[in-house]
């Protein structure tokens, strides 16, 4: 392993310790103490390897480094926020590789050993996770336009605290840093294209032996809340034939869904993972849930046929239970693809570094799946330890890790001389 | 009505302002600040009518009438605790009716208009819900010994907080007020008798036009709690088949409790109403749910039977989602009688005072549920409208609220010349 191998995985060591858990995860979900203070350990790192820290007006945190005054931005990154209880590679392996890779390029330019036609920045993105705040990739896609600054701004965690309250007293309310559709312009200019790197969260990479993934597409995603209205009564004294119990009619539409996932006629992914009560009480029947359904699939008609069954299934569920089922919210992307010279730009690095790849699909959402739309993107993939994710227990190897790095210097390399200008 | 009745409708409305809720209701859950304000208000009420109030070990509120001194006491009460969003009649209504009863009989005796071979004490009995701090019909538990005194002080809510730190700082926690087999012994002397007044909570006494209810027995119950383990994972990336989802494991359980009620041989009341989910977040599968089963019939046998379905079907679940299904807590009462003489003495009264009587069973546990193991008990019903509990739209007409604390006044009188001694 070289020095420079040796400097990332120390630092991901020091990262890693931040909002560190007894199970050997982190949990550092955005606008927490632990995301501040990792955005805070971060800013410093940057600041000493000579990178301008600016905020915008979502809270995304960027490191600049100007090359050539006045030409575009190439823009790499990731998330540092994470979900609870989670790995400490989700995102956070992105962000800390973009900045290295970014870092090694400005040594080498430095050097003179090569030059740059643009100019780069490295991105911490805000809130990729939703966890804490809905939806998830909130800092990208008010980036892109696909997002209200002021809805974003004006969301509320579960303790009714916003997402401005969090960021405006940290200092990390700005202006807008690059150009961009849904933050505005300034003097720096705009964005020529985008590179992130993140952990696989499946097993492919790891079943053939493949040590870079090339995405060339993100499966289509159908996220939604909905409230299942029934009516307080006594779990003990009403009658069953009384009660419209919204747990009940929940309850129902959670299995309901998982056997629309088992039944598809190609793979869906559906699930409830998050779900409130009222009253919460061992002897009340339930007045009102609210649960967030998610559905994707590589295949849009696929995800939408599912979802087309759930509300003709919730229908069927009010008239057997009483309860009134309505949706309150919803986000979703259709499946997208990545930029075809950005796939071969990428694969012709990932052999000029002896590295074998392989192109694929990320079923996860990233904020590269909201760049794509709008600059040519890059995303790469690093193998994951059997494909566990949003877990403690999730890991990349070591040689893994720092191959990912490398690749990703090679890609911003490329992009820096506006390979896909 | 006579003054003594409007006395007590207008006592009763001052009572229903003290946390009331914009729905017509109240939220006064054991121990919140709106408990304690009614037991503030409570303590004034008592003390000025002559009644001295103490507190025992387990923060039930009693308000003494020593009449002949070193004699037994008769004792009568509800709870004035209400679940989230609750009603205005439940408990409240029967300890405001005990209270009117007794300081009626004070004056009758003080005026020598009769006499009184026992004392008389009213009782607010501590958390009969249960929403906050489980068990539910803690005080009560606890004065019979059903429920060890240090147990039920260490209880915590969900936010960790303990019986014993909220009733502490309040000046709640005394010494034995009445000897019992759970909290002791004192100088006072034992209880002889116990009666209590509540709202039917059910359709029976409306539906047939009947004014007062006596009841014969208490419904078997048997509530525990179920910790459903899985493995956090990520909702998008995951294939179904890698999925430990504690969430899906939960929900099939919840709607076999519904089927197993709807299919029992003979009336099974049977629910899920309260349930945690960790992590609770939109885009990562649940790695463990906590959630409260309630079952409840007049036979013990169909209880048993539906809760033996339940494990067996649990054991389904794990084999197919690949959760864990554990026990961690639970409290159960069996079909219990109320003492027949008892019932008896009620029935003469009703009939003294020209009001129609029907005898019932009790689906809801009281703390007459406990106290009818101990010593000689009546329990008595009012019509509720549409039998709506554990619900802001509650209700029970003036008329049916005040021949209700006649009738309780005409039995504590009985009660008081030792009728069941």
């Amino acid at each position: 392993m070289e020095p420079d191998d040796e400097a990332f995985l120390a630092d991901f060591r020091d990262l890693a310790r931040i909002g560190a858990t007894a199970g050997g995860g982190v949990e550092r979900q955005a606008g927490s103490a632990a995301d501040l203070e990792q955005r805070a350990w971060f800013a410093d790192w940057l600041v000493h390897r000579g990178f301008s820290v600016h905020y915008d007006q979502v809270g995304n945190q960027y490191g600049l480094l100007e090359i050539t005054p006045g030409r575009p931005w190439v823009l790499t990154g990731s998330h540092l926020d994470s979900q609870p209880l989670a790995g400490r590679f989700d995102g956070a392996y992105g962000v800390l590789a973009s900045a290295h890779a970014a870092d090694r390029l400005r040594r080498e330019w430095a050097a003179g050993a090569s030059s740059s036609a643009l100019n780069l920045a490295v991105v911490n993105w805000f809130n990729e996770e939703g966890s804490r705040f809905k939806p998830s990739m909130m800092g990208s896609s008010a980036l892109v336009g696909n997002l209200l600054l002021d809805v974003a701004l004006e969301t509320a965690d579960s303790q009714g605290h916003t997402v401005r309250e969090v960021l405006e007293p940290a200092g990390m309310l700005g202006d807008p840093v690059l150009d961009s559709p849904g933050l505005g312009v300034c003097e720096r200019g705009g964005i020529a294209s985008y590179a992130e790197i993140h952990i696989e969260q499946g097993r492919r990479l790891e079943k053939t032996g493949t040590e870079v993934g090339i995405v060339e597409g993100t499966w289509a995603a159908h996220k939604f809340e909905i409230l299942v209205k029934g009516a307080q009564s006594h779990t003990g004294a009403t009658v069953m034939a009384d009660r419209r119990d919204a747990l009940l009619g929940a309850a129902m539409l959670i299995t309901r869904t998982r056997e629309l996932a088992d039944g598809a006629a190609a793979p869906l992914h559906a699930s409830v993972s998050e779900l409130y009560v009222e009253p919460n009480s061992p002897v009340t029947v339930a007045r009102e849930v609210r649960m967030h359904f998610d559905f994707r699939s590589e295949q849009q008609a696929i995800v939408d046929a599912g979802v087309a069954e759930l509300w003709a299934y919730a229908a069927e569920v009010e008239t057997r239970t009483g309860v009134q089922i309505i949706q309150v919210a919803e986000h979703r992307w259709d499946r997208r693809d990545y930029a075809r010279a950005g796939l071969d730009l990428a694969e012709e690095c990932a052999t000029s570094l002896g590295l074998s790849s392989a192109r694929l699909l990320t079923l996860a959402g990233h904020d590269s799946t909201n760049m794509s739309q709008y600059v040519p993107t890059v995303m790469l993939f690093v193998p994951s330890r059997e494909g566990i994710s949003h877990n403690e227990a999730e890991d990349t190897g070591d040689i893994d890790a720092v191959q990912g790095v490398r690749m990703l210097t090679a890609v911003l390399r490329r992009l820096a001389d506006d390979a896909l200008g």
